[in-house]
């Protein structure tokens, strides 16, 4: 079940100049099946990403912190390596040997070294990496480096997904034309900050020292870490942008004309990624927009977004196209604002205004709650009616099918 | 589907002496179903109780918190009113006039004043409560008022419970007996600071003031606030404990003698009603304690056992019998202490060390884990290596009977 999940077509997947993948198949958990990708990066492009705050990270979520901050000042980043099957976390000292040769191996391979490499791992977590296996398929995926392989990519980083996700654009900015493409995986344990997911973007322009970072996180809050699905935040989750410059277009500061263009192409394209996840997510059949606004503050705002969006009750409530819209003002009372006058929240259902100063609509009628529950893209905003911030969240609702998935995941 | 929970047996439900229960079908959401609960108590009796933290809390929370703060100085509680099928939460000023017009139509009913009241409600959010049908049932519980109801007490307050949920004690103190007998209900919507769930104590001990409202919140710290089933924190909740001061057991201070034994008592007491709660959690398969210890601080005990208890992926692997333990290595990674230092943590299924340091136990086998997680009874012990604070919560599995019941509640 995903809704209204878009499926990539390779034609539509742009090349990113000066950006190359091989995809093999190491057998890591399943034969026959695309499961080690990696990536390559030109001379001179420039590599940023926000991880896990999963204090049981994975070892190649260390290894990528270690080998980004080093990138800042003697080496830079050449190349990634990603593995699904396996997570390569809560494995000890032992993940982090593990995810040390795989960059070795690779290093070795591409006649870089070690710490210009990123890896990735995705999948069980608690189990011994298949380090031979990896090391054994890595010259095949080496051997067929290419620009085109987008969707082969997106397909090799998939775990729970039902289907690749991808998504690539022109942004026309005053210095000239710029291509982002950008992959993703993730269909469960997803949250803010984050989750079993993981996303790339590639993109042909170039930034000045410093810049990319900033931009990376700020990215990854309007997209990535404004989608939740079950709440459970990963040991693995990563998202990486990659700029190789090639494009000639070069940010030089935020106040670039080039800047503003680039930025709001980065943000689509990233919010499109993490809507895919959410449209995806296990046992999905609604896609729910969770918008507050009238909020003293963004993050108190996103306290109230992420309880309703992560209420089990709220999420079956939907799967069942049952307004039982009381679930929601419950949620939006216990997500912390301890100075909450409930007498001032207004919630709509798509656009049925339901709660009105805290209390049923005297004009609400069931019937119009039950129209818009049967939608499959549902929007419920809330007005906190105490100031001008606001916060969107992304998610699913909880099915029966969720935990079909979840407890047969292994077996 | 429940977990070992218990059927009470009318026989075994003390009577408390200056404590009365009278029931009434009041038709409220569906007929031929007690739905109406009267409670009174013998002059010179206390009573205290703990409320939802929820901002939306519901009109008789606000109602009993006014009235119990009413009877520390000039009045004091005689009487208590509680009704299924709707919850009166949601429902803005309509819902205060109807609260407060049931507290005066009993009070009236039984010759005392309003403020001498305490209303509970439980059931859906966001409609008007049927304040008429309350009303006219009112006298047909006054007057079947006596000792001996505590089944059927159990009974009227059910919403999803499978079964009524009552037990009772003769405590033998130094100053004499005193018997102490609760009930209590909820299924679902069940998480700390608290869920849809009432729970009520009566015993025939006495206090000297101030001294039960504090034993009361102490006693719910380690019961009722100890649990978790979905997570989500109602409306509604509360847990009352009444004492009628007729054994001729009088607490002076936290010194006496009696005292040590009467608190541990109501603790037993309210643990194994709170435990009755998450065996017959929704769609519950297995009943599983989350040990946390070696903490630095009970709060982050609390954290890690709320997050582990909390995670839907670990309670789909349990529904599932899946040692999938990595995920709760995750959800202790998340559970936001940030100087953890995971290679100090252990974590232990039953009686097998699956996780050392932080990684997996080299003797671990999965086969072990396999026969623990078969069980229905399951204690999961997490050591963080960091301190000696300690806490323990109960919580159930996530089934797929989870997402029907709720899917399907108001249907």
């Amino acid at each position: 079940m995903t809704v209204n999940l878009p499926l990539p077509l390779k034609a539509d997947l742009k090349p990113v100049k000066g950006f190359e993948m091989g995809i093999a198949e190491a057998g890591i958990k399943k034969v026959n099946r695309k499961d080690l990708l990696v990536m390559t990066l030109v001379p001179g492009s420039q590599v940023a990403g926000v991880f896990t705050l999963n204090r049981f990270c994975a070892a190649p979520v260390q290894v990528c912190r270690e080998h980004l901050t080093q990138a800042e000042s003697k080496s830079e980043i050449r190349a990634l390596v990603v593995n699904t099957g396996n997570a390569n976390a809560g494995t000890g000292e032992q993940g982090m040997k593990d995810a040390l040769r795989t960059c070795e191996v690779l290093a070795k391979e591409l006649g870089l070294q070690s710490e210009q490499i990123l890896p990735f791992s995705t999948g069980v977590i608690l189990e011994p990496l298949p380090i031979e296996k990896i090391i054994a398929a890595l010259p095949k995926a080496v051997a067929n480096l290419g620009g085109n392989h987008w969707l082969d990519a997106a397909e090799a980083i998939m775990t729970t997904d039902t289907q690749p996700k991808a998504t690539s654009m022109t942004v026309q900015t005053p210095a000239g034309p710029v291509v982002i493409t950008g992959i993703c995986k993730g269909a469960g344990m997803i949250h803010p900050n984050m989750a079993t997911m993981l996303g790339f973007i590639a993109t042909d322009a170039g930034f000045a020292p410093g810049l990319l970072a900033d931009l990376t996180r700020e990215v990854a809050d309007l997209s990535f870490n404004a989608i939740t699905i079950d709440g459970d935040t990963s040991t693995n989750d990563s998202f990486i942008i990659m700029a190789t410059s090639q494009s000639g277009v070069e940010i030089k500061s935020v106040t670039d004309a080039s800047y503003v263009s680039l930025r709001e192409a980065l943000i689509a394209i990233a919010r499109k990624l993490a809507q895919m996840i959410v449209r995806d997510g296990e046992g999905a059949t609604k896609f729910m927009t969770i918008e507050v606004v009238g909020g003293k503050t963004t993050e108190e705002c996103r306290l109230v977004a992420k309880a309703v969006a992560h209420s089990p009750l709220v999420k079956t409530a939907f799967f069942a196209s049952d307004p039982n819209l009381g679930r929601i003002l419950a949620a939006i009372g216990y997500a912390g604002i301890t100075d909450l006058d409930v007498n001032r929240v207004q919630l709509w259902l798509g656009d049925v205004w339901v709660a009105k100063d805290g209390g049923r609509n005297p004009s609400y009628q069931e019937v119009d709650g039950q129209r818009v529950m049967k939608e499959a893209e549902i929007t419920v905003k809330i007005d906190l009616g105490r100031g001008s911030a606001s916060q969107t969240m992304w998610t699913c609702d909880l099915s029966h099918e969720y935990v079909s998935i979840n407890a047969d995941y292994r077996s």
